[in-house]
């Protein structure tokens, strides 16, 4: 029976703030149902990753599932690659790439980069099979579709380095990059000149391709150009189950949250209206999540829009769609606390000023049965650090929540 | 614009205190300029170090800057020989001297201390020259004049260790201590070798200097030996510069202070009328300290008289001096704090029973354009707790304070 307790932690991407005249969104957003949440739980700030430190989302939520992204965490890359859909490996290593527009003579490190997303491509398929079948290496790749002109490209072999650097510029108008070793080591040099191979290969496939003369004569942009980026190691890393014992599911329609649960080896829920964005079906998604509590062990529910308004400084829009997930928090206020442990936090603040990740620490809630309920009845910046938590961090928060369950292990005797 | 964003943090050495009937100078004392930064900031109290590790005020402000102390310190020697002006280098070995007076028959290590200080001498000059020209050892050295009968010496060259033990007993009445090493080590072996050569070859010259002979004439102490103590080897040190890209002022008339600043790479800031000691000039300090973020990106200013009276025990004279430096910080008020992070903390607590550093954390105050301010009205130990901050440790205050002024680097995606 005990053995039964599930966690479901809801992470809303980016929630918390940095105070514009004493007020955030969260702070002045109507939110009975976090309230509530709040009223009926332990509540505190937290540090994800350690005070002071800005964390991404993608070591953010490494932190919030207990592993240590100082230790795990070794470039998007290896993420963004496992959020495709590649089965990558320990020891691969992976790029994030983009589908990009060159222009010029001589061989592809001589073109201007003209658009880095191709005119926003989207069918791209036939230029990656294109390349699958046309381009040889010496070592294994693979190159696989992400959503609209992104792509993984994941190289897999002996003597592999993530010591290079980019090759993509990342501002219009410069050339191409020729990837350089970072090191004077054997094995970066070989990374190195691996990658100028696929460079040039693959830009010679794309430049000649149906497609690209279908897209040059209406007027569009060619995808001539793979453009790489974000390059790590894939780290060995233990599974989620191996780790905790309990299986993990993704509700999130974040390619690279997916990718951390793919990177851990959980399982991602598809969800009916389910987009990574604004316009995502709230409802649909915390339906699935209470759905999948029957399945899994641990499942973990992220909502990211609030995100991206912070980092377009709309504080009105931020707190709208706070509001707007608010109103379909409800059902989790039926939940079984004697059978579930709540979690609901952020991965990191994202500030309308600065309209970027801070470090500025998030609200955290706890509920489940036998926490010390405390005084605080609202979720906000501004309440949260009066709870019972105190000021704790991302890395600790999933083990108070296996000892809640029940579920840690003594140390010692 | 951004770039431009400075901090200031004011450290008030030892402010805090251990209660006696629930009172500490601070709590009692009117300090309604501390009061008000603390109404407009966010509060919490600080481990400088960890709980209950009682910091000295050397790595109590190394932490504070952000350096481990664990890592970093190596004793005292190091930042004294610094702080008297001697440019060290790493792998130097540095050791805190007092010139002392020695009585007795046979070598150096025969005889006595009679007085730790040589009659507080502080024409030391000459001798230090004489030493300098007649003391031959195998490695190069460095004897530097300190205030007082103080003086730091460094030896530098190959082979050397800070793995031996002191010369100085410390003790009136007891014997010189022949330097011995810690370890079996050559190198250890080799250094004590060199330190007992120059402890008997500085004392011949000391013991026959046309100025000790006057001393004797006029019935003062010979300053006939050098106490040798508190040796180190100097760090690999990172420059705060290079660390946050910022460059680093000094306001602080006590040496030990002044060698953190030069161990970083930082400006040491004159002021009139600062001493380091009870009389010295607050007004002047804290207006230099306010001039000085037109060109520095970190500004420290230290007021060690607090502490001065946390050891002598004596309560009244320190809710007094704290009252005497609140009236000066009037000016701190009216900065921008748009464009400044002000930061107002202690390095450790001085207890006036035990008269001695304590562990109890440091009330800190953070005031900056973007902080959640709370309902702290009080900079005191006993509503410092209740803040936003909740409770953090001095590693951690400069990476929240880089955050704010938006100066963190992202950590991931």
């Amino acid at each position: 029976m005990m053995r039964n307790k599930k966690i479901l932690m809801v992470i809303i991407d980016g929630i918390s703030d940095r105070p514009v005249n004493n007020k955030t969104p969260l702070s002045e957003a109507k939110t009975p149902n976090m309230d509530r949440i709040a009223t009926m739980g332990i509540n505190g700030i937290m540090d994800t990753i350690a005070p002071g430190i800005r964390p991404g989302s993608d070591t953010g939520h490494l932190a919030l599932l207990g592993y240590n992204p100082f230790k795990f965490y070794t470039g998007r890359g290896p993420i963004e690659a496992a959020g495709a859909g590649v089965k990558v490996n320990p020891g691969d290593i992976a790029f994030r790439v983009n589908f990009g527009t060159v222009k010029g003579e001589g061989n592809i490190f001589d073109k201007i980069v003209v658009d880095r997303r191709a005119g926003r491509i989207s069918k791209t398929q036939p230029l990656i099979d294109a390349i699958m079948q046309g381009v040889n290496l010496d070592v294994e790749f693979i190159l696989a579709k992400g959503s609209g002109h992104r792509a993984a490209l994941v190289l897999r072999g002996k003597n592999l380095s993530d010591k290079i650097t980019d090759t993509d510029p990342k501002i219009i108008g410069e050339k191409v990059k020729m990837c350089k070793p970072l090191i004077d080591d054997r094995n970066a040099i070989f990374t190195a000149k691996i990658v100028n191979e696929f460079m040039e290969k693959s830009h010679e496939i794309l430049e000649n391709h149906p497609l690209n003369k279908d897209r040059e004569n209406q007027g569009l942009l060619k995808a001539n150009a793979l453009l790489l980026r974000g390059v790590g190691k894939v780290p060995h890393i233990p599974s989620f189950s191996e780790r905790y014992g309990m299986r993990l599911a993704v509700i999130s329609g974040t390619t690279l949250i997916r990718g951390i649960g793919k990177v851990l080896g959980g399982d991602l829920i598809e969800v009916e209206g389910m987009t990574g964005g604004k316009d995502t079906s709230i409802k649909n998604k915390v339906k699935m999540a209470i759905k999948s509590l029957e399945e899994y062990g641990f499942v973990l529910l992220h909502f990211k829009a609030t995100d991206e308004f912070g980092h377009d400084g709309d504080f009105d829009g931020k707190r709208n769609f706070i509001e707007k997930i608010d109103m379909e928090l409800k059902p989790l206020l039926e939940l079984d606390f004697s059978r579930v442990c709540l979690i609901l936090t952020a991965d990191h603040s994202t500030s309308i000023i600065a309209k970027e990740h801070t470090a500025d620490p998030v609200p955290v809630t706890i509920v489940h049965e036998g926490v010390r309920v405390d005084d605080v009845k609202q979720f906000s910046e501004f309440e949260a650090y009066k709870g019972g938590l105190c000021r704790i961090r991302g890395m600790d928060l999933i083990n108070i929540a296996l000892d809640l369950i029940d579920r840690a292990k003594k140390f010692g005797a």
